[in-house]
């Protein structure tokens, strides 16, 4: 494998949960080689720090308030600097996301946008946040008396409409009963944990299963909250981002 | 966070998928460093090869038909060299698994024996094989559309008996409907993968799924056999290890 970025290529990189400790050796070597970084908004500053001094770092995430890019703002700049138009010549670009890129990153969209626009690109694996949460908490995720599964799920929240109190449409509802031997992660969980919580229980798990909620993860600012699905209330979980972990391999 | 390995310390921490330029700078700065390394039957030679010329390496796992060492065969070479009851030296001690050390690792029993030795002990996450072979693949592992949920699950087979034909226990064997929207990866699937897709699609996913097989990952011996689960017989995948991808995500 390549481990110096090359010109007009656009590696879609997982940069992991913050702690550059983390990264791979892959992601470190691209950082400090490629021409142009596209960060996300969760990549942390001490990640960022081992990029080149020459390089263009671009943040393409929403931060403090600012307008979010558009995701055809992100092709466009992959675009304009792995292939331009222009007759320039083309430069390295390290899109980073932050955990693993496949996982929740709308990765979908831009592997459709390379892939029709003819832009070669490789795509590099990254930590996931559950996988440093769990191991920063010394929990295993999967046991063999009462985790044979590990699911990893998401969670939306309608945005409130002027004539509909505010919706929580939770993607882990399941049809049936929800197996009672998996750990559940979720990402972006949102901020209305009690209802939440009461979803959950609703959809077939026990209400003293254990429940912790990790804010920050993996930067100096984490915080931790132990309780189960029954206790869980909206005061007590940290600013997000916000992991959640759900199940009884979680002691 | 310590990079350099201490003494009296074990390190349970991930190899990932095989390729070393995949090891986290944490994990490859313990492995320069570790004056002892245990490593599991499927850390490969590459990776080791990164350990210091000084350091003790005794692989821990099966190979060659060797027979394996046992659980507390582990516990007592960790106890041994972390905290020699001889009055000799401690030593760093890198106990390292293939992919992420908690994810199918059987991580719990190493997490209780160090616990109650009170052997003080670090866990260092490791990127897991789904996450390589989603890069390798340029598939993502979840979409907006198609796939909300994330699934890792085993499959076991319980030894044939004397007078009983050999029987499935398959773990992901869902209680209701499998939800629709999941991608769903096997690890450990064992070698009767026509007996395993019938009970899938048994357990409620569409025989029209794509599946997708993948022999040795992330290593120069890779093979890779897309089919759906309807087509999926057992002579067309390669050799172990074999990681099962499942879903419509993966197209």
């Amino acid at each position: 494998m390549t481990t110096t970025a090359q010109s007009g290529i656009v590696y879609l990189a997982g940069a992991g949960p913050g702690d550059p400790e983390l990264l791979t050796l892959r992601v470190a070597r691209l950082l400090m080689t490629a021409d142009v970084v596209l960060p996300d908004d969760l990549v942390t500053d001490e990640v960022l720090a081992l990029a080149s001094p020459s390089a263009l770092v671009i943040p393409v995430g929403k931060r403090c308030g600012q307008p979010r890019i558009t995701q055809a703002g992100i092709h466009a700049l992959m675009l304009e600097h792995a292939d331009p138009q222009d007759g320039s010549p083309a430069r390295s670009v390290l899109r980073l996301k932050s955990g693993d890129p496949l996982v929740f990153g709308r990765a979908a969209e831009e592997i459709a946008f390379l892939t029709d626009a003819g832009i070669p690109f490789e795509i590099v694996p990254g930590i996931t946040a559950a996988f440093a949460v769990a191991a920063e908490l010394k929990t295993p995720l999967t046991d063999r008396s009462s985790a044979s599964k590990l699911i990893f799920a998401t969670a939306h929240h309608a945005a409130p409409q002027p004539d509909k109190p505010a919706r929580l449409e939770l993607t882990p509802k399941w049809e049936g009963a929800f197996p009672p031997d998996a750990t559940l992660v979720l990402y972006m969980p949102g901020r209305r944990f009690r209802l939440l919580a009461d979803e959950l229980i609703a959809s077939g798990i026990d209400a003293h299963t254990p429940c912790i909620a990790v804010s920050n993860a993996s930067t100096p600012q984490q915080h931790i909250h132990r309780t189960t699905l029954a206790a869980l209330e909206d005061d007590a979980v940290g600013p997000a981002p916000v992991l959640m972990l759900i199940g009884h391999a979680i002691r």
